[in-house]
């Protein structure tokens, strides 16, 4: 067995909990159960204070002696099983490995644990719920996506890496950056910058923006994936720094803005380590055309799908705002979205040297 | 206008020896055309001695005045215009924002230069034919993907990068890794793993498979991009090491083991520069589920699409050999595909340990 370290210890300890706590019940000649917390919508609230989608207090029993509901139970033993083992042995897999590691036939019987990966997948989130401990700190992880630059210094496995020399590349964001894997260092930073786009990243990170202004450069190409979600939470919770999010105009590029700000309804209960209320949002706003006198031969025409999800938007309990409800409505009214690559009608940089640092210094954001 | 290295200053050459051809003919009161190689199947073929798939001899000529190639005539020198400006300018940008870069309406009309990307992504690829040069040393790039880490460093952009301590997230690999932008500097590697997917190559990573048997591994997740396949030909062209491809086993897999080796049928101009023609396939073969065990419960039944997606496959002139034909045939008969997810049925590390370590030892691959 590897050492292991105290974030690793503690979600041994509470796998190993939950498993006592089932031993008992038989010994003691009662139906094991284990409680997991649910996760419908029904049980998902925006807490307006904290500015998060959180979960509620609802739960229910999983009982063992309960032909509806022995395989989940079995299959979540099964689970945490792996997951302690994975632990255990300092090792991390992804989701569709563990389905692989953990489908075997039962007994003498053709049945098996699972039969595709929608069985396991929920299970891992019962789990995840259940002992109040991320995906990643069972070291389970899903697909990656991103890069990451700027005046910061970070160990990843041991390894030290200073993302002020990363060349055009970057440093890949893995999947699981939590604090027994990746530890921040030192930094001259002085904002956090998360932008939808690859492409328009690399133009930030070639026209060296974050050397200039002194911040973190970082991109998940497209809906950021959970690690590097978690890394701007973390470099944001640890840093004390600020969180400006460049995105589309576009319904897709609002989600997500809101995703990281306040969370998602599907992972409600991973909202507070992955999302930061306070994060800015600097546009494409769709009042830019505009201010930027974008020619409208650039504009996209939103089709029924775009506005039937602006509408949709407009009920969000964070976007009740004036600000926002201003914000969606123009882009209703207008009738068309605009890609951030926009701006480049206005010069190949001028979102670096114009644009975004103009935003910046009216404080031209919302929130 | 910032400093030019060789490359740039060739292609900024070889942009202005077009223009030039044009505007003699202007002089001389003739039609002015240019040249274009024709990139449609008929002019494709795959040369059995180089093991590539190659562009044919055909070219079209493009008038200027001709009702009909006016509009992309004119098109061809916006385009080449705007690389130029690119290249002398040291900056480099997306085929997306190129697009907004050169669209306008032209004169006092109402007509566009461009409609959609859809127009000026294939006048991007006349040129690159037209000029014999990448698209990357146009300064131009599509989308990336893809993950390195290995016993070698490399300079990328002026930093210099050591991939044997880039963590548990590797360096992501650029869109562009031309000569002018990234340097391949010292190295102990033996040969270069290509891995079809980002989660085993986080295995890989994890295992430190790389240190241990001193290899470079890379992945582009699924499909590898244009910058993927081209540092792997240089690493293979460069350094003097064999490439091996580890994908799924079902037609995906053998289709992205294809692209690597002999190039697509799509961009042929580019297989001289993208394919390494000697790649060798180290699985998933049909014939794994034996030789390694693998309980049937864990097969993917082939569907239609994928079975006939075989069926093609075995009339491809580089999958004629004997091996392959027997290899493609096997999968049909089966009925199932394999995931490389699937040898973590036989242990979390069995593909580091036992599963890679033997095909290679064994010599157990195809080509």
């Amino acid at each position: 067995m590897a050492r292991m370290d105290a974030v690793s210890k503690r979600t041994v300890g509470k796998i190993e909990k939950l498993a006592e706590a089932v031993l008992a019940s038989v010994k003691g000649r009662k139906n094991p159960f284990v409680e997991i917390p649910i996760r419908s919508l029904a049980n998902v609230h925006f807490d307006a204070r904290k500015g998060l989608v959180q979960l509620g207090k609802q739960k229910q029993k999983r009982y063992f002696f309960n032909v509806a509901m022995a395989k989940k139970f079995m299959q979540t033993f099964l689970v945490s099983d792996a997951c302690k083992e994975l632990v255990e042995s300092g090792k991390t897999t992804s989701i569709r490995d563990l389905y692989y590691i953990t489908k075997h036939s039962i007994g003498e019987t053709r049945q098996n644990t699972f039969e595709e990966q929608d069985e396991s997948d929920p299970i891992i989130e019962d789990l995840e719920v259940a002992l109040d401990s991320l995906r990643e700190e069972l070291h389970l992880f899903a697909s990656r996506k991103g890069s990451m630059v700027g005046p910061v210094t970070i160990r990843d496995s041991g390894d030290t890496i200073d993302l002020r020399r990363m060349g055009s590349g970057g440093w890949a964001v893995p999947s699981i950056v939590e604090e027994n894997v990746v530890q921040i260092g030192k930094h001259e930073a002085r904002y956090i910058l998360l932008i939808e786009k690859d492409a328009v990243w690399s133009r930030f990170n070639e026209d060296k923006f974050w050397k200039r202004e002194k911040c973190i450069i970082i991109q998940g190409g497209g809906q950021p994936p959970r690690g590097v979600r978690r890394m701007v939470q973390r470099l944001h919770s640890e840093l004390k720094l600020p969180v400006y999010v460049l995105v589309d105009n576009d319904p897709w590029g609002f989600y997500i803005y809101s995703v990281m700000k306040q969370g998602s309804i599907n992972l409600a209960y991973e909202s507070m380590r992955m999302a930061v209320p306070s994060a800015r949002f600097v546009g494409l706003s769709s009042f830019d055309k505009d201010r930027y006198e974008l020619p409208m031969n650039v504009a996209i025409k939103m089709d029924d799908g775009d506005v039937a999800r602006a509408r949709q938007m407009l009920a969000y309990p964070w976007f009740t705002g004036k600000q926002w409800q201003r914000e969606i409505q123009e882009m209703i009214r207008s009738g068309v979205k605009f890609e951030l690559e926009a701006l480049s009608r206005r010069g190949i940089s001028f979102i670096t040297e114009e644009y975004l640092p103009k935003k910046l210094k009216d404080r031209d954001w919302l929130e």
